[in-house]
């Protein structure tokens, strides 16, 4: 898994174990939707702004958005 | 301290315990002297492609170069 994939699965997890919507997490971190749901597929390429923006709205230590311990392999 | 600049300061830490120079380092990673520079002075804000490539040639996992307690906080 690349890293984008591992910060994407991890910030879909994160989210929904906050209880939010992709469209209420885009709107707090002020991302497009489109944007913020091609992140957590993967198939973005975000910069450390944005990685920070999404790790604050979540109250999640941007660190542990990289871990690949929380999702499994394939 | 924002996500860059710890991001740098880890950069620059671990490239050093590797006896690794600035200029081998963005040889191995094939970034510009000038832009890794300003990476490790956490001046940049890299995507995860970078931080990926970086990780790799640092033989680094990439969520430790996120983490805060390697660095003295300002």
């Amino acid at each position: 898994m690349h890293l984008a994939e591992i910060f994407g699965a991890n910030v879909r997890r994160v989210r929904l174990e906050r209880g939010m919507t992709l469209e209420s997490l885009a709107t707090e971190a002020d991302l497009a939707y489109s944007y913020l749901g091609g992140i957590e597929r993967g198939q973005r390429n975000p910069s450390l702004h944005v990685v920070e923006r999404i790790a604050h709205v979540l109250e999640s230590d941007p660190a542990a958005l990289f871990c690949r311990t929380q999702t499994p392999e394939k």
